[in-house]
């Protein structure tokens, strides 16, 4: 069965592709650069949503929904925010289409049904939320908002990959106003943590919190914080960001309070996203060439159940215990499935749940329950044992917690193991090439620098880690003084 | 307060935008037709959302998501669905948007950047998923699917309302596939069921279970289920449909599977879908001149705890109260909030909250504690009580519960009254026009005597109730003979 995907070390490109599509994640379309979330992967999304939006709920925010479109005039009027997202904006043009009278059964676009105005498809939604936030605010007492939203976004992007960069994507987006500048900050940092605490404890992918340089910024913000990850084959990617936006946005959309002292002063703003590429990290930073390997907290599925008998007698004595053991495990919380499907071998599901990463199997033998045992399989370390069923659902639901704490461990080995000094401009080659992973070095702040680099190495600087030690030494690229090391690396 | 309400004598229609706006449901976008949905307006839609998520999931299907924009050549494949909805779409024609030469700091749609298919923003997703559906569909073992999507789609409207008819919606459309004639029509019921259950239960809101007529089917169905609520005017509001779509969809994408028997056949299909409309439809039917009343199940806040105090230590005594009622209140899982706000005056509060049709209010007077008591106003009745302390709590839980009662029987009263027989062309339009509500009357069964009907007096036949009483008569309009009798109402 594991046949079917290819090997990390054959193509680790491939692999990623065939995990996805073959593990049921997500699939391809007809529309150029979007994908179809299949019920698994959603399932997965779903998980991720919730937990991160009572994450969101419980620092104050709440949900509300904004326009899908943005009017040009709107679009353009924070101009490094526009400038930055221009290139890839998917534009609505027309309102109408009519039937085509040089072609039977086909529709053209009704060149009556020019808008006056260009729509853009958001691929961030700034503008249309300021805009608005300019009709809620009038006083200090409007302060803070804390509004998140759920949406899909649409980047046009000329080379998708699955999760990692599809024109459009799911993700969430944190918009909030505030009356200093200081609670801005604060509010920018403490969703990073958010982020951080999420994709460590639930997708059990340590990150490296930091600021990005001022070339990695995104378009408008002030100060843009990230959390980054590192995937198996040595590169990073951005996990989520949070940007302190400063009074850019209050300024091109007018946005102004009368604070305590009734002076007019322009609105402070962050704004913050995580998207479906977190699903494509949590892909890359776990599985192995047969699979997916979900972590138990936010696997769709956590435990399989499957059956093994001959004959009749047989599978009543397995369906009885595993009704058992289903009801035992669901009155834990556990979510668990019995697949007694007998169109399929054995074998089969076994190499089927491994490929989609449920965390824990358990076969259910006639033979083994005779003396009162069950087989159970972990998907991380592909260990098994036998095991009594007395018990059996207090241990799996401990062995849930297992699995999700040494996955964790085991990314975070990684993660430590590949984080290394460099000290001249040979040794970074050296390491990007050889080594991979995050490559602390001294760099001379300078945005020249930083394009030589990635010309050279296509390594950029991932971030500049919150609580940096400040070392005097000089940049391994230009030899010019340097406060601190950053890290280097090549990145999704 | 309520005087900013205009009232439903005065002008209902304005009535319903004060609502909506005053209320925080939603307000008007810098878009043409499109909408913002405001937090609290969102909270009531993630209740709304979550109820029927729960009962989609519990019904078997599962979540899943395709693409927002669907290519042209898709679209059309449908013939009656492109049709139906070619004149209200948005169309994507450009990806890129690039500097005006002639305008500094503006932006241009970048004419190198056509796209060679325009891609449609979807109205309505049949096209793109089965075009999907094409390549999980093989076998009969494939079969049934039961998918369902939560999104955004758009449809392109000149005359637009707040929920009711807006250019961009929140709604989820279930997509099923099956192995049978049979199977496809029993989901496409089952489903009209749970909507009617969700829409009674949840919404306190009696609807009427039917079929639709052929001109007012779903464009590309074989048969349109629907639940037909009536809204305080008088005028009937179509809550959600239920599409029988025969095998016309997988004829346009050619989806095949073959049976147990190896035979190849086309796939059977339903679609079925509900709204942010619903929530138009419950601020209509259940408010009232002072704002919202909301059902206590999906009621964002369900009790709010007004203090009424003088001085600091009065001030101590209620807040001690508040905080044991708010205890005891959330352990029952009551959405509960203290609103200690000393910016407003209780009166204003009062106001406020009944605007927003939150269903109880507790005063928590100084005076009134000293003799364990508190005042509590119902929102739907708005009477007022003075009650003991003691198992307060229970009181208030069992209050929330006879408000979502009495909220739904008071709307069946109404619904009742308003279905009245009508047997000439005359009485017909003298009951729409001086009475409204749902007409019960003998119909020839041609599209021809609908549309002239439609034509003379704004009313469509909203339905053919589910089980109808057979019975023969003869035509209002024409005069011809009747099988049986169908409800006509003018509608939103
Ligand atoms: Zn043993
Ligand atoms: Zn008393």
């Amino acid at each position: 069965m594991s046949k079917e995907i290819t090997s990390r070390a054959q193509d680790y490109s491939q692999w990623y592709n065939d995990l996805v599509i073959k593990g049921e994640l997500a699939d391809y379309s007809a529309v150029r650069g979007c994908m179809v979330i299949k019920p698994y992967g959603f399932a997965l999304w779903e998980n991720m949503r919730d937990a991160l939006d009572k994450m969101f709920k419980d620092t104050g925010h709440v949900n509300a929904y904004f326009p899908l479109f943005v009017p040009k005039s709107l679009f353009e009027a924070e101009e490094k925010n526009a400038e930055g997202f221009a290139k890839e904006c998917a534009v609505v043009t027309h309102y109408r289409l009519k039937t085509d009278p040089n072609n039977k059964g086909k529709l053209m676009v009704d060149p009556e049904a020019k808008l006056e105005e260009e729509l853009v498809v958001r691929p961030t939604s700034e503008a249309i939320i300021w805009n608005t936030y300019k009709t809620w605010i009038q006083s200090y007492r409007d302060l803070p908002i804390l509004v998140n939203q759920w949406a899909n976004v649409v980047r046009w992007e000329m080379r998708t990959r699955l999760f990692l960069r599809t024109a459009e994507f799911l993700w969430q987006e944190g918009h909030t106003a505030h009356a200093t500048k200081e609670e801005a900050i604060e509010e920018t940092v403490k969703m990073l943590h958010v982020y951080a605490d999420f994709v460590e404890n639930w997708m059990a992918l340590p990150v490296i919190k930091g600021v990005k340089s001022e070339s990695e910024r995104f378009a408008g913000a002030v100060d843009t914080y990230c959390i980054e990850a590192l995937m198996q084959d040595g590169k990073a990617l951005q996990a989520g960001t949070s940007h302190f936006l400063g009074q850019n946005f209050a300024k091109a959309f007018d946005v102004k309070f009368s604070n305590k002292e009734n002076q007019l002063d322009y609105v402070w703003a962050t704004s913050w996203g995580v998207s479906t590429r977190l699903i494509g990290a949590l892909v890359m930073a776990h599985s192995d060439d047969e699979g997916l390997i979900l972590p138990p907290k936010i696997a769709p599925l956590q435990v399989v159940i499957v059956p093994i008998y001959k004959g009749d007698e047989q599978k009543k004595i397995v369906d009885e215990k595993a009704d058992e053991i289903l009801a035992n495990l669901k009155s834990l919380g556990v979510r668990v499935k019995y697949d007694d499907n007998d169109n399929t071998r054995p074998g089969w599901k076994f190499a089927e749940y491994e490929k989609k990463g449920v965390p824990v199997r358990i076969t259910l033998g006639a033979r083994d329950l005779e003396n009162s045992h069950v087989e159970i399989a972990r998907r991380d370390t592909r260990e098994k044992e036998l095991i009594h069923t007395d018990g059996l659902a207090q241990y799996v639901d401990g062995l849930l917690r297992t699995i999700q704490r040494n996955m964790y461990d085991k990314a975070k080995q990684y993660q430590q193991e590949h984080i290394t000094e460099a000290n001249s401009k040979e040794e970074l080659i050296e390491l990007l090439d050889n080594k991979g992973g995050f490559i602390s070095a001294h760099w001379d702040g300078t945005p020249e620098t930083e394009e030589a680099i990635k010309d050279a190495t296509k390594a950029t600087i991932r971030c500049i880690p919150l609580d940096n030690k400040q070392e005097a030494g000089v940049c391994v690229w230009s030899g010019k003084p340097s406060a601190q090391r950053v890290l280097f690396a090549r990145a999704y």
